[in-house]
């Protein structure tokens, strides 16, 4: 890919400042631009960038105004991450565009169609009974078992596995390693040993969700185990049986969600937090790196620490723990000038 | 599977009370029940449900005396978690019926015999020496190294990784992901770098283990890194080199247990918590999630937090803590009184 | 391999004391020793262990002198550590020798070559433009990408992925079940929902690299996730897009490493640690499991908690907490006289 400014203002509707005709093959931070890349300033906290970077343009926001000299060649746009997000993805779809057909050898299961516009990969195994939307990218080394819905448009990268009767909607992303439908972790306890509960529900993914390399969504033990639109979930995150994650809610990675947890839409669950089960979290609310709990969670909770609690109560416990040798100074001091007071 | 209320009585036993001709089709919990479904009742906290669940037949206990009318069919058994166990299973093994033969293509190295009654999918890899046990399904994508021993009636789902020299016991299952037998993480420092410490031993799982998906199980320096019968591990668990856990231990998901710990029988560790290296845990000691500890833990304990200590003690540090700000006052208050005294 | 251990101290140079001509066919822990097994005594904790234990032959120091009669030979090394080490080594190349060749079937690109020492397992598939180094030892059921660069004498075990665009440089080993170069976590809100910004970078490994079971590495948005020469990281670790890792640093199982973080050489990362994104890390830090933090850390630190803080302050907070419920008497108790004398 190699373009002028000119040519990447009209494809943006922008408007070029300086030298139009600089070509551009790359995309740089801006504070790690180079000669022939494009960078992008949205937060101003990098303004002070824009009048030393090496990028070749950079996009900015209509109403920006240089209080020095700028090398760059600039491009005017209303939202320039917006923008460099849209140019990135056309970035992407020129250097990895979607693949067609089956490579072979790979095992499709009789009486499995393929859509035409749809890519199988090699030694990738699809079960009886299931079906592939269009235009669905099945990497290699992938598994999908008997009787599963694969969405159109969705893509399983290398060596995802999809255990029997899941489904996973339209546009949907899961990465290496995800491992949908696995079974729940349910044992009763029988004289000292454990006997397994049979996990026969299943796993129900929305559309649009976008799930990180080797993270795990186990099946429910009746029902389904739903993760639902717009979801996006991050690596190495454990979902248990029968959880329910609402519309939009994102999760970082590493984090835990224990069964029949219910979580509603547009919360921020961030890495390696922990959450009991049988608990629900209110919509949109957001809990703090490497928090855990066993209680149920507000709307528009912000929580912090295990047992978590509100922002306000937990900074003002690490003032008052911080404070501690002085109060223990204060108290000793106080204790002798009562003894001298007696 | 559709069977009357009447047919599943006789199958477990149980006395039918109300319509016997109902026709079930399916499971259902009590709360989310419908028509065609079955629900049990254990747990007195869901009683309520039973007057109000859409199910066509309950399961209940022998001496359950409803307080309110019932319209669903009752089935009167002795202990209806344990009948729904074995619905359960029935159903399972309806559903998913255990699979035989040999699916092509797949590498089986020279000299291995697959027994007549074992599942080997598509895309699997087992190597030389290695013996599969009789009823072994080995799905799909699985890798079994050289010298590896796989027990009878052992399942090992999509894509689960066996490194060489390592043995499974009989009844086992291990889920999507699970890797036995990597390297134990051992290195020795060398003048600011590190060398490699090799790992010649494996891992030795005994019989009834599961192990839930993308959980690791490193091999031991020398000899065996031991899990033993009856242990239940769920998704996303890092067991290091030479750990050793005990008799139907069970442990929660995303739990670390580091090098050359010893765990001990019957112990229940929540999920997200680590233990140190080089210490012991005693029989029947309960962790809980999130928790951490670098020392050894007696047999019975039930510990809380990081570092770890007894549930007491925890709870009172809590509570120490949460008066904290009525603690400053007091002492502020005081301070005054002693100054006016002076 | 049998050797009598004569024959072993003439391999690494040591002095025989006692029977040489004994015959030595395996490794032992010095604590769990028996006939036919080499041990080695390198920690002095483990001093007692040489008077009882029957291994036929232990590795010792130069200098060791018994307190008491020993029954093993001993061969004296100037470093039993080091040494045992490279016995191990040879060992394990004795047990586990390099592959050679091509299994079929698998999946090689057209135009992609593959060195004659090289080995490339079944179901293995490789993406056009890639290039595969001398001696690369690529297992079975291993996906790498389109347009990576893997080194020489480098190792994949089963399964492992690797994302197109990714260079993973010489002597590296992954372990199954490692994802390298899967997309980012980056979204960007957009009224409501969330719109996927690109992940157009990619993932550089340099040499010596070791990377644990089932661990992740994000490629960079834009230019790339670095892992530099020698660091090892254990298993199900999590390393988000941009971050970089200096030489040399060492990283326990189940750490988390958020976006555009940058960690020095010669670290060493505890078990669980999660760190914020877009920080820094000073070399040669050390943060002790489970600990956590938003802000960079300097060099040489030495860090436990969350918020993670330096080990004296740490100690400090934890004995002011542990006496709280002493404080909370004295001052009831300081209540008390001072209401008393007014």
């Amino acid at each position: 890919m190699e373009l002028s400014a000119n040519q990447i203002a009209a494809m943006v509707s922008g408007k070029v400042e300086g030298n139009g005709d600089v070509m551009i093959h790359e995309f740089a931070k801006i504070e790690e631009g180079h000669p022939g890349a494009i960078s992008f300033l949205a937060n101003p906290k990098y303004t002070h960038h824009i009048y030393t970077t090496e990028s070749s343009a950079v996009l900015v926001r209509d109403d920006f105004e240089p209080e020095k000299p700028v090398n760059a060649t600039l491009i005017r746009v209303a939202d320039p991450y917006a923008t460099v997000a849209h140019l990135l993805t056309i970035a992407q779809q020129m250097m990895a565009p979607k693949r067609k057909g089956i490579e072979q050898p790979c095992y499709i299961s009789e009486g499995v169609e393929i859509p035409e516009d749809a890519y199988i990969g090699a030694f990738a195994y699809i079960g009886r009974g299931t079906t592939i939307g269009r235009g669905a990218q099945i990497y290699p080394q992938t598994y999908i078992g008997d009787g599963c819905k694969i969405g159109n448009e969705t893509t399983l990268y290398a060596g995802v596995k999809v255990y029997a009767g899941c489904v996973v909607g339209d546009r949907c992303i899961m990465h290496s390693g995800v491992v949908i439908g696995g079974d729940g972790f349910g044992f009763a306890p029988d004289g000292g040993r454990y006997t397994k509960i049979p996990q026969i529900g299943n796993v129900v993914i929305g559309d649009d969700v976008e799930i990180g390399a080797n993270t795990t969504v186990d099946r429910a033990t009746m029902g389904s185990t739903r993760i639902k639109d717009g979801v996006k979930l991050d690596n190495l995150i454990q979902i248990a049986h029968n959880v329910e994650i609402g519309e939009s809610t994102v999760m970082a990675a590493q984090a835990g969600i224990a069964g029949s947890t219910k979580i509603g839409s547009h919360c921020m669950i961030g890495g390696q937090v922990g959450l009991a089960g049988h608990i629900t979290v209110g919509d949109r609310a957001q809990i703090a790196a490497q928090s855990g709990t066993q209680k149920s969670i507000e709307a528009d909770a912000r929580l912090f620490g295990t047992p978590a609690m509100e922002l306000r109560e937990y900074g003002r416990q690490a003032v008052y723990i911080k404070r501690l040798p002085d109060l223990f100074n204060q108290v000793r001091e106080m204790s002798r000038a009562i003894k001298e007071q007696k």
